[in-house]
């Protein structure tokens, strides 16, 4: 086993940095969505629209518009899954599939429901492109030493920089979480660890591949995205793709399944799926531009501090620390110029 | 500051009892759901009508009924809101309010929106009944020494207990909380604390009192509940005092406020609360009947563990521990005989 290098180096800072020492007065403490307001331009990197799914559901009963934009994860995570992810989009697979699950405090879960064909008595399934993959189990997780190493350097130049007033070793990585020895932020998103491997975590909006029992690991055509507390118990058994960066209302907000695990017991329920588009397929002037918050930033830095230990007016007793999914990565939309 | 009973006893266990160890093969782990269902009937506990506020809120747009069962919170925790609420309740004080506020990923908030006099060009509020507590902000939480006396023979007893295949370590308290030094369960209910005092948590699901800055504390005319990842930062800033046990589906699946913090912009769109009654209030054929899993029981310690170490059939992987909003205290309508 490798050197634990998410535990190891601060443990000992943790106990040495009380959060009564040295407060300053309340009113110098901004709110965390100020901090992010704040932040400079410079500290927000673009998202490629190569990195984006568009879903546009039927409108509803209103007759409004439903758009759920979904950011891929990037490498080295999970990415035989999104290989087949974007090739499922090309083939335009889940035009006119829908959303089949809605399970309170769980996920909303969507693809092909199966079609009852009356001729052969069978339920039939719509066929799968070509060219997908068999990810295995061992893709849940990462080992890559670049990780590490990118890490290390992150948690360096941090605890380097005696400009920054925020405990960093509560930022960078975390030992009092409940799931994992530690986690921290790699490329604008929650990652967690144990030494010897990384892996995405299931936060709220987070995306996952549905999948059947062991050693199946799904193919990416069934997915869901986490509509509760976050059931990080799944962690490491199923593969974590990406997360909803907008529009996650038009799933969280949909009536909750009566059947099994939140099945819609009655398929009239379904809501049904016009398409789903990578954000390359879409008109230039339509595909959506969005931007996070570096998550190596000292604006970010601020951020998951302000968030773990809240100070503005409305707090009176900050926490002293956040669960990884508290302290979710800030993405807003690019305006128009 | 007193002994820190919640983490100091077992701290050396945990390193001792690795998962791995002895782990029989994954046929002889039930489910948590199918532990809850084998529990013996003396292991479930009457929860009295008088503990239970019944909401009504309109009919649906298809003219279905929505009613939403909460329970509160027992002694001696948030007391002096809870009475509030029953003198609320007794006074019919919330007929005729609404929902006025769905933030997705957070709160549902209900209470009085207010009417705007034409006449005055004022907002006007509702007159609360008379007799209401202003509650101190350290009702926030408890420091009773009764309830570390508890805690600690409940440990004891389940440590002494060698028929008794958990890990009632990780169960009865918990050192990796991002939170707090440790966690429990205390007559049913998640509570954190860190050796000095005890407080309820911020999970999906609970019931908390809506107030404006400090020093105010609220007087509980004002509700909320979480319909998101637990906000645990508002633990001990904010009371706690009850959970949904039905109906949350009712709440959580509203369309989301466009207004700040998620308000309804529109008025139109608040959802009217037809009455919220104590149990005791309804004839006697109609009091809800509900039980909980007693959090003392063995069974409970089984599911709380199973929770923590998922290894029935679907897992490949089980967490090796669980946060506390994460292992839900089951609580089931008693059939009718």
């Amino acid at each position: 086993m490798r050197k634990n290098i998410l535990i190891a180096p601060f443990a000992a800072l943790l106990t040495l940095t009380p959060l009564s020492a040295q407060e300053p007065p309340k009113q110098e403490y901004p709110s965390p969505n100020a901090i992010v307001d704040a932040a400079p331009a410079n500290d927000w990197q673009a998202i490629a629209a190569s990195d984006l799914l568009v879903m546009d559901l039927a409108p509803d009963a209103k007759g409004e518009a439903r758009r759920v934009v979904i950011q891929l994860m990037p490498p080295p995570f999970s990415q035989g899954w999104i290989g087949n992810i974007r090739k499922l989009a090309a083939a335009k697979f889940w035009d006119g599939t829908s959303i089949n699950r809605v399970q309170d405090n769980y996920v909303v879960q969507w693809g092909d429901a199966g079609y009852d064909n009356p001729e052969s008595g069978e339920t039939e399934q719509k066929a799968l492109p070509e060219g997908l993959v068999e990810v295995p189990e061992s893709g849940y997780v990462n080992n890559s030493y670049d990780i590490e190493q990118l890490i290390s350097k992150k948690i360096s130049e941090h605890v380097s920089d005696e400009g920054l007033k925020v405990s960093v070793e509560e930022i960078m990585f975390h030992p009092r979480d409940s799931y994992t020895e530690g986690w921290t932020f790699f490329a604008g998103w929650p990652i967690a660890g144990d030494g010897d491997s990384y892996w995405p975590v299931h936060c709220y909006g987070m995306v996952g591949v549905g999948r059947n029992l062991s050693p199946n690991t799904g193919s990416g055509a069934e997915l869901y995205t986490v509509i509760g507390h976050a059931p990080r118990h799944l962690d490491r058994n199923i593969a974590v793709v990406g997360r909803i960066i907008e529009g996650i209302e038009h799933l969280s907000s949909l009536p909750r399944g009566k059947g099994q695990l939140g099945f819609y017991a009655d398929p009239k329920k379904r809501v049904p799926i016009q398409s789903i588009r990578l954000g390359t397929a879409l008109p230039d002037a339509e595909q959506p531009q969005f931007e996070y918050l570096s998550t190596d930033s000292k604006a970010f830095a601020q951020y998951a501090d302000a968030r773990a230990n809240r100070r503005d007016p409305f707090f009176i007793k900050p926490a002293g620390g956040a669960d990884i999914c508290n302290i979710p990565v800030p993405v807003r939309r690019v305006k128009a110029d």
